[in-house]
């Protein structure tokens, strides 16, 4: 078995020991006598499995107990529809942070439900290279929440810091970066997560809500997409994706004997210092995102001759190092190192930067 | 490792031989150096996966051209909502047939929706022991579709005939049965089923839905739940459940290497013959379904003493038959024999059954 550096955006890189005691255990769970995919999702063996999974999530999160955590479906961009839905009940209207693609979208769709929405902030005639500086003042006082996706996977940018919206409860897509360093969960109304780039396989979303937000409901919306019934039923409404549950749960226990969050985000650290450090001394590629906007998870650079960007992926792809070309929206490169992404990786990613800049000049 | 004979009404078994594949391939598929998991679902490896187990589903159901074949997520309780959403558009109204549990939600679904709906045709009264016998007068002509459930899980009871709707589409949620026999895909308008029974680990849901079927979508509605979004982006519209669908393709992949689902139905039938058989021959044990309308795939009986009940769920798990109570909703015992649970189980029940009822007197 010849593994390769996956620099893929999502789904993305999973921990080899992960991997491993998922592969060893699929025929055979335990004493089971089953795979996991085969239990009954009413079993005492899997109510096992998905109680540790969030019991897991919420130590290794550290978020408070006013706080309720659902393992739903359909991925972030069912959420694009599932915030409006549950929230604006609230006060009617609501405010968005419109900092990439995904932002966007999910400010659409709550236009194309026909609601009260408003773009407070957006970077998008800078081609959302930083993310706008949000203040208090921006925000209407009685929006029902503000909308912002925390860290956009396209671009490679994150938020540096946490936007005061007063009493207006924050909600934040961070399916990019959850799990990736410590987050204060109380600042956030909301946070939700599709897991396939940090958490779990593609199939499972996360949704963490302060459980006074659970009352704002549409009465006339899908049962299914309802953050309340989720909640009351211990994400058990129906039949939950059992065997992605169990995959996350794998991967929190592996965050967890690690050292947790802090020591993720020191490890993610220096894999993300590794890689600005070269782009921001060369002149051979350009990372077009701004200081104090860079994404720890996702960077971002061009070699400006979009051939050479071609090239550069296609032979880094021989070399072993897969998914490096950039979202088909921009073009260049992108690498993704997530969670799972090895030091080493990076390290292998660096030398290959500095050969093809070598043997490739411009001309 | 020592596996039991689950009777789970889903999630269930899954064919052996699909579990050591998906084990062996864990780490690293082929040749691709990462797991089907880590895969991007943009990269070509994925996109051959995904290709070949709609291709394979298309041919094991021998599904027509002019059906779309989507791979959505939530289950089919999602798909109460879809229904209503993407057709009621084409008259305003729809019709509903209400034969178990499932089929009553959905129908419930529609009204908390806020459509004009109608129950048609329902054996409430009776318990669920049959299903309606439904003919085209009862119908309303200008109604958008007609909703039923094929199979109900719960009571294990079967439409043995595919009712006669006219020109109103009919709408077959076969969760249960779906790939458990052959079945006549014209006939209907939709097809939908969570994947968790007979198709894969729980996590996806497959709609085949009629082309012409697509044009009547709410404007309003969740994206993610518009058949019509999910047609036109080959179900990619955002991440899919990549890995549940790998493994949707290695299951139907063993159905077609064991002879596609004549055999399977075959096989089946044996399976329930046996069970039912030994029902019908004995005096012990009580089988309420009617005659016309048992389910091959859930075989529902009670010994007509709640305590005889527990015990005998209780003793056959002892024995390595597990999942034998019946639904909460309605007691008794349930052996849920889907393609996946091999002759010899049903055998083996069959012996702690006859061991049972000579152990345990009745008073």
């Amino acid at each position: 078995m010849n593994r390769v550096f996956n620099f893929s955006a999502g789904p993305s890189m999973l921990p080899v020991p992960v991997l491993e005691k998922a592969a060893a255990e699929m025929v055979c769970y335990g004493e089971s006598g089953m795979s996991v995919m085969e239990m009954s999702h009413r079993s005492p063996d899997y109510e096992a499995i998905i109680q540790k999974a969030e019991a897991d999530l919420r130590k290794l999160m550290n978020i408070p107990d006013n706080y309720k955590v659902l393992f739903m479906q359909g991925g972030a961009s069912t959420q694009f529809a599932c915030v409006p839905l549950n929230l604006i009940g609230r006060t009617g209207k609501a405010d968005y942070i419109v900092s990439g693609q995904f932002s966007g979208k999910a400010f659409k769709e709550a236009q194309k439900l026909g609601y009260d929405v408003k773009c407070v902030a957006t970077t998008k005639d800078d081609n959302f290279d930083h993310v706008p500086y949000v203040t208090r003042d921006m925000i209407r006082p009685d929006a029902s929440y503000v909308h912002m996706c925390f860290n956009n996977t396209i671009y490679g940018t994150k938020f540096g810091y946490i936007p005061d919206t007063g009493d207006v409860p924050l909600v934040a897509d961070m399916s990019s970066c959850i799990l990736s360093e410590p987050v204060d969960v109380s600042k956030f109304g909301v946070i939700y997560a599709g897991a396939q780039k940090n958490m779990a396989p593609a199939g499972v979303t996360v949704v963490i809500v302060r459980e006074d937000l659970l009352a704002y409901a549409d009465p006339k919306m899908p049962t299914m997409l309802e953050w309340k019934t989720m909640a009351e039923n211990d994400s058990m409404y129906n039949t939950p994706p059992c065997y992605t549950i169990y995959m996350l749960g794998l991967v929190v226990e592996w965050l967890l004997s690690i050292g947790g969050l802090e020591k993720m985000q020191e490890l993610n650290r220096r894999k993300a210092d590794l890689l600005y450090d070269y782009l921001d001394h060369q002149d051979y590629y350009l990372a077009p995102v701004k200081a104090g906007s860079r994404s720890m998870m996702n960077v971002t650079f061009v070699t400006g001759d979009p051939d050479l960007d071609k090239k550069f992926a296609s032979e880094a792809a021989k070399a072993g190092m897969k998914n490096l070309k950039g979202h088909r929206s921009v073009g260049g490169m992108r690498a993704s190192i997530y969670n799972a992404m090895p030091y080493e990786g990076v390290e292998t990613l660096v030398a290959f930067m500095k050969k093809f800049a070598a043997e490739n000049p411009k001309a």
